[in-house]
């Protein structure tokens, strides 16, 4: 077995401090009307409001910027189905490296067009040779002098991520509103894993949930096998930030002594979810940054008279995706996320 | 000429602590796009994410807040396009009054349901006697011994409205960053009023600017003439929540004195900025609520190398005018627009 080397809570400390002045301190807020319907109190983190739309500016920003220069004249390489692009893209054009972004052909558009105005270089990979991308980008790594810039399994992108949770809860203790429950997004694991440096630290009476799509629920499976497992090839969901499998190495590691559970959510909870957020928060929140709030809304865990906070962890949706989904029509919302997949 | 009773900075004070905790201390962002757009800073202070959607919160329940119950065994009326609407709605509910609303006939179909789902009753009146709804109010309220519930032209409701004013220059200060010019979206001038009571208190040098819908810019149109006019019957906009003329009696009496100049921003300017507003910073933003937004983007002051404080007054936008404005089709949000009026 291979001796992991695993990011601890002072280094979540070290990434707050390298983030501070380029990545936002988003703001919590409360809803009067979602506390009611829940019967108890959501703190929602609000990282839609992030640098480049989501929480991953953090970790990318954190990697990239303890770059050495001189050592990476290729700049950096990164692969993600959008939001990491993102993050990875912005990072590298405010250190003034070149960077390259694989992507898979069916991302969405709006976060490709996104990641090139960050100043990237696109290129893109069949979805189903995904599971190649990691060596692929080694290699052209290699022959770039570049550094590769992983999306999730990764000491400073974990330890960028728990930088999440580590404002969370200092916003709680200023509010004097301890956390009985923190639920945030899984897809490979890192933020996740970040916020369990957080919690462990910070708040050990916190339960740590992650939420997933159902079918894309690996961290779930993998909790119980208690080795990592894939999805489904098969499996589809409007979910596009959050398909990623199997859990990271490290974060697995990470989340499998510090995880309390690990839920699911269906993508019609999440068009729920995403409607509420629009409608009532007047949030533009993308599917796979809903899914804390889908686990909320539709009753996954408890929460009366408790204090529950969720991360609304992005909000880099496609316009007709979100049209169709906040218009109601669940007939169009699901051709077109079909479209999408 | 009539001894107007006008609220002072003393009275914004009082109204912060009158509605501390039942209305949000809302969140200030930056988006560094913006800035780099702008070639200087802008801070956005989102009243989106306050209580019922909108900034009008605050001054209803300033206003509703401090009632005598015995007094007003009929509650509270209120009239409204459905931003004032829905604060009366929620400020009654909160202290246990009843309310009746009368919204135009034409009001936009989402505000009507909130304002119902809120707790009041709605009624009705044709869009064209909207100059004969305080009249009809004020016989209702002697009728029913309630309170009539002004939108913008009452000494609590500027008072309240202020208490944006009072946090964003609070913000200012801790940010340790001068506001050179502030932006308020303007009907009525109630924000406006307010917020000029807390910038000659706490940021004498900051430039205040309304901004309103042209063809709507009763305000301008009053401070050149030096007396409250009215907008031509026959303007259409699709900012439905900046369409009241002509500017109120206290409002605008203080707001003669206090503004440093009146702006006025197209529809179409106002749709980019939604679009805007939904693609780059993930906000739901009504029309109405972003043309300091639009004000700003397209240049209609000066930002380069200042800041810039912007008011995102209100996101309480029909899902499908806003389905139509973010797919980014100028079409059919014209013809959405159209059939809104």
């Amino acid at each position: 077995m291979v001796n992991l080397d695993l990011p601890v809570f002072d280094d979540v400390l070290s990434a707050a401090l390298q983030i501070n002045g380029a990545a936002h301190q988003t703001p919590v807020i409360e809803s009067p009307e979602l506390n009611e319907r829940v019967g108890g109190r959501v703190l929602l983190k609000l990282e839609t409001l992030q640098r480049t739309g989501s929480f991953k500016f953090r970790g990318a920003y954190n990697k990239i910027s303890r770059l050495d220069a001189a050592g990476h004249p290729g700049g950096i390489i990164a692969y993600s189905g959008g939001n990491h692009a993102q993050g990875a893209a912005a990072s590298a054009t405010l250190m003034r490296f070149p960077a390259v972004v694989m992507m898979p052909a069916n991302a969405v558009q709006s976060k490709v067009d996104a990641t090139r105005a960050l100043g990237a270089t696109v290129t893109f990979y069949p979805p189903e040779e995904a599971h190649l991308r990691t060596e692929r980008a080694m290699k052209i790594a290699r022959e770039m002098q570049a550094a590769v810039i992983p999306s999730y399994d990764d000491f400073d992108v974990i330890s960028g991520q728990g930088t999440v949770g580590l404002e969370l809860f200092e916003t709680s203790k200023e509010l004097g509103a301890p956390i009985d429950a923190l639920l945030v997004p899984c897809s490979g694991g890192g933020l996740a894993a970040g916020c369990g440096l957080a919690r462990d630290a910070l708040s050990p009476d916190t339960a740590l949930y992650t939420v997933e799509p159902e079918d894309f629920d690996d961290t779930a499976k993998s909790l119980k096998a208690g080795k990592r497992l894939k999805n489904d090839p098969k499996a589809r969901s409007i979910c596009d930030a959050l398909l990623m499998s199997p859990p990271g190495e490290l974060t697995f590691e990470i989340n499998r002594k510090s995880l309390n559970g690990a839920l699911a959510v269906s993508d019609e909870q999440v068009r729920q979810a995403m409607t509420f957020a629009f409608n009532r928060l007047k949030l533009v929140v993308e599917p796979g940054g809903a899914v804390a709030l889908a686990a909320v809304l539709s009753g996954r865990l408890p929460t009366k008279d408790k204090t529950t906070a969720i991360v609304i962890s992005g909000g880099n949706v496609d316009p007709r995706l979100f049209g169709s989904i906040v218009l109601g029509g669940s007939q169009p919302a699901r051709g077109l996320a079909g479209a999408l997949r």
